[in-house]
């Protein structure tokens, strides 16, 4: 199966990836690779908006030929930090461009995914968690994006299947419970 | 030197492409490459907005490298059978897309050309010789997109000092002392 897990910056994401992926025995991926295009996304201080759209169209292109040996797979696994989701949440927040355009323009490289969490936390506790770590906010770390991603993100999980919106206010286990039970469900495990 | 020549169908690229390559002992290009998303492209009879933009971006990321090899280069030449320039004039026609926003997603991904050529012509003379031909129209050789496609290749000249308008409504060996007029010079050539 191919698995994503989004949400906003402070959610809990990674952490999560890696339980699941032991779970699951699953390759364990970022979104942004470290291709040219995810170095270049990740080196630049603040990209313009075009930037950010042109590297991740870019560099998800090259992750798609990964990405479709385990979309729709009982056997072959991949947890994702992040997903084309994020893009459709962050990018859409000053561009002008709607998120359903981004969804589609990314969903013209990449596969269907079978599950795809999204994290769901208060933007408040988000940004409390995110100043906890000590480190500089990055350019997509303000309460106006993280707010607006959010709203994009629960509007996108009302709409989709596939897309699971999970509350992530409790502990790493709590939340991880929820995640593999929903995992197992979709694998018919007991 | 990276040189490109856009234009209009009909205006005819492909001749002046051969004719300059041939000139110049240059490598010669097509802007979609036969990757999976040049192939994509090519095999999709309608593909939607996103779809081009996504395949565009996508196959163009691929060819960067050999385009930056090179651009600005005195001794290794290409000539590409049309550039990002394209997509600029034909996707921003009904997408609500701005054209410099479709520039800069582009040049995101690509160096800087040495020259870009348009060869322009009256759209009514470009679609009597796309008739000629006999093959059947595609998707984007419709009178109104080909008129809003030579606005902006016009505008876009204005606003550029590397991207030159020549008249293409001339015989071909009229419009090649045009270009090579203008190659020359940039080589200094006498």
């Amino acid at each position: 199966m191919l698995i994503s897990i989004d949400g906003i910056d402070g959610c809990g994401k990674s952490t999560q990836v890696g339980l699941l992926a032991e779970h699951l025995g699953a390759q364990q991926i970022r979104e942004i690779s470290d291709s040219r295009w995810g170095r270049k996304l990740k080196s630049t201080p603040s990209p313009t908006l075009e930037e950010q759209l042109a590297w991740f169209l870019a560099d998800r292109a090259l992750l798609a030929p990964m990405l479709e040996r385990a979309s729709n797979s009982r056997k072959h696994h991949i947890v994702s930090d992040r997903s084309y989701l994020s893009t459709v949440a962050y990018q859409s927040f000053d561009s002008g461009l709607a998120p359903g355009m981004l969804e589609r323009m990314n969903r013209a490289l990449v596969p269907h995914y079978d599950l795809m969490f999204v994290l769901d936390l208060p933007v408040d506790l988000a940004m409390m968690r995110v100043r906890k770590r000590g480190e500089a906010l990055t350019w997509c770390e303000t309460e106006g994006r993280l707010t607006w991603a959010r709203r994009v993100f629960e509007a996108w999980a009302a709409q989709h299947d596939n897309i699971v919106l999970v509350d992530a206010t409790g502990t790493p286990e709590t939340v991880f419970s929820l995640l593999r039970h929903q995992v197992d469900r979709s694998l018919r495990l007991p």
